[in-house]
């Protein structure tokens, strides 16, 4: 009876974890229970990032203040690591000039202003703006069915929504981001003079959210000026459309590629006692965009990974293995710095066990997501019951991050934090990211989340390195 | 070993699972998956929200405002429920009057201003203000090993904080709240002329958060003032009396309680089909505390409650018992409303199956606690994995919640719905307590779970009744 197959189930499984709880599980346990109070009483994190968000500001790569980041993160890591350094990566440098404008024209001439701001890559108009009809498209696939013709000359409005009825609120975003990623490049071809996207945001509101876009292929003498549109804004001149298709968009914003210029992933590391050369990475990215200052993206995952380091120090834990910070340079738009450390790690051979990043905002921690094998995953999944005091439930497999991304082939275990994510996009690449938006106790959690799992892959090491 | 029994464990509770996944739980899962495309598409919470908080606002009971809340939801209520009615219940009525003042002076005469506010329920000072020496405490344990001669003719500040590494802050608030609900009648029976509390806060910040404090069982001629001082003053004033024992403490509020006036619960229900006298019950709190718009404590419960008939309304479920939302007048400073809610079931002999309040906030949604029997905790256990998908895992014994409380000899399994609490101390009873602070999505993901467990309860009963 299936009842009763059912509990012989649990019963087997009680007793296989009761077995578990060896003096080894207690003993994890209170490790985790010092690491927790730690982060929630004497950490540095909240200090960190305020100090990153409000001290220095947005950290567009190239620019001033992603400089004056490195130079802090790589202070601050010393007190707390036997050494840091920086790691020499090229970068875009892109700026958006003076604030956009951009209104649409009802039949009676009136200009309605709308909030819109240029995509991170993106070419300005001619100085004077650019005046011309707009065209709506609920994705890149429509651009093929309506033709050269039908485009040729105009803005094309991007405005498929993210869906609200994904729980998993990434999966909204994924489902949007190739009209802000890859529209212009794709409207080009049909002749547009640009494109305006509306924001990836889940949230009605007047804020326009900014993002990296490509042109992909494109001759450079093709390229056209890509915005972002406020959701309100959005729904005001979709409404404004199908009242008056002829209507005429304006667009004006000077913003310029500037090409590379010289920056750097800053990296620290606490050296192992039994296996330096097993390295266990946490990272985040230093640089954010530029119209807010980044809290969530990603000052939140920087200052967390520096805490692993501080938590380590400050509980007197001395790992096996070699605990490595990386604060990664340009993931918003390149991701040179993740592939620059991936290069260099490969060249010189080193062996990396876990490698765990946190980029998915500064909210209360619920898991992880982690690219690795199944026997990877089952190791895994024993730590489950460690973790349950802290509300801690995640555990899924797939979709770890974008920085420790080009590392799969090292044969870590990739990770990432997974933090609660219904918020996220409502502060993602706009002005309100900001460090009023982080929650301290949740930015806490997430730090002692992250440092738990590095002391267990110290402890135990990979499954089949057999050396636990 | 090990190991291997774990494997059979998990193999039989696998075979288990999935014949569990009959048509009827593929059903169900169908069922919640379109309650919270409803709820995260077309739902009308936050709309009431908005109205709850921004045109009726802090909504103390007997206020003109808690009336206006009355009308409003019982007029919302009647649009989507068969049948809407008041319950009457007399409440207290309490003013604060004019804005609090305090202030501490130092050595050389200087006052530095400190956030107060007086504690619900509490007496005003002499309308002049009282100015006197002031004595800390860790707790009401403190006052007798200090002795009248110590406490008498000063204030007692209690400055116990809410201890930042218990992971449930309900927790955290449950171990200082003694300090604002007794610490007035305690000190009085020392002689103190007034108490200054630590807001009930885990942050540190400028905002005093009020809440009810009872005299008890003292004389009326010996009430004291009480009031709530912000974290960040509460620090202030603990690092001045350190420099200096002396130091006066000045106090002016001139708050009044009125008596009692006439109130309402406010009830709606959709009449089962199959057992209609078989009620589920669920319900939030009408009333707020005046200092905020009560958007989280407990707007959020009330529209969230009323969502539920809503949503079995818009997907055009047909219950086969009888869902009602009760409204509940008077949780913050008396429980009046749930107690003569609670006295009438009895008297008319209602049978309560499930009796489901939302009252920690509109935050993103974890899970329940439940009042109940093992055997319901292992039919609501076999329900997990239909929540699953929504990032609900959180089904814990002990704590439902205190409207619902006084319904625990019907029966009726008792429960409270449980979002993420990490901020929930950052708003509670204070003035940023505002519409703003709930985000739409985490109301309506609340909004859906809790709807959710009414459909599981409507269709399979209390384990007991063997209606299924």
């Amino acid at each position: 009876m299936n009842r009763a197959i059912l509990m012989l189930g649990v019963m087997l499984m009680s007793f296989a974890f009761a077995k578990a709880q060896s003096p080894q599980t207690q003993q994890d346990s209170t490790v985790l229970r010092t690491i927790y109070n730690h982060n929630l009483t004497n950490s540095k994190s909240y200090q960190w990032l305020e100090h990153l968000s409000n001290e220095i500001g947005g950290r567009l790569s190239g620019s001033p203040q992603a400089q004056m980041a490195v130079e802090y993160t790589l202070a601050e890591l010393s007190k707390v690591a036997d050494t840091a350094y920086l790691q020499p990566v090229m970068v875009p440098r892109w700026t958006r000039g003076t604030p956009e404008v951009a209104y649409f024209e009802t039949k009676d001439g009136v200009r309605i202003k709308v909030n819109v701001c240029a995509l991170g890559g993106s070419v300005a108009t001619q100085p004077s703006g650019k005046s011309a009809q707009i065209i709506e498209v609920d994705g890149i696939e429509d651009l093929e069915k309506l033709g050269k013709s039908a485009i040729s000359g105009k803005y094309v409005f991007y405005n498929r929504p993210m869906k609200a009825t994904k729980i998993q609120t990434f999966e909204a975003y994924g489902g949007c981001v190739d009209q802000r990623y890859s529209g212009a490049a794709a409207a080009a071809e049909y002749g547009a003079v640009g494109v305006i996207v509306r924001s990836m945001n889940l949230r009605m509101d007047d804020l326009p959210h900014t993002g990296a876009m490509s042109y992909g292929d494109l001759p450079i003498d093709q390229y056209i000026p890509a915005a972002a549109i406020s959701t309100n804004d959005a729904e005001k001149l979709h409404a404004a459309l199908e009242n008056d298709q002829d209507l005429k968009f304006f667009l004006q914003q000077d913003c310029t590629n500037h090409g590379e210029v010289q920056s750097y992933n800053v990296i620290a590391e606490i050296k192992g006692n039994q296996f330096p050369d097993e390295v266990i990475l946490v990272g985040g990215h230093l640089d954010s965009w530029d119209l807010g200052d980044g809290s969530h993206d990603d000052g939140a995952g920087v200052v967390q990974s520096m805490q692993v380091l501080e938590t380590i120090k400050s509980t007197n834990y001395k790992p096996k293995r070699t605990i490595r910070a990386v604060l990664f340079m340009n993931e918003e738009n390149g991701l040179r710095g993740a592939n620059a450390y991936a290069e260099q790690a490969m060249i010189k051979n080193q062996k990396h066990i876990l490698a765990l990043e946190s980029d998915a905002g500064g909210f209360s921690p619920r898991g992880f997501r982690f690219d690795t094998n199944p026997a990877q995953m089952s190791q895994i999944e024993s730590w489950k019951p460690l973790f349950a005091p802290y509300l801690i439930h995640y555990f899924e497999l797939g979709g770890s991050g974008a920085d420790v991304g080009p590392l799969k082939d090292t044969g870590a275990v990739l990770a990432g934090l997974r933090p609660d994510s219904q918020r996220y996009f409502d502060y993602h690449h706009a002005s309100n990211d900001t460090f009023e938006a982080v929650n301290k106790r949740e930015l806490e959690l997430g730090a002692a989340t992250m440092s738990s799992l590095v002391f267990l892959y110290d402890k135990y090491g990979l499954v089949s390195t057999f050396k636990n």
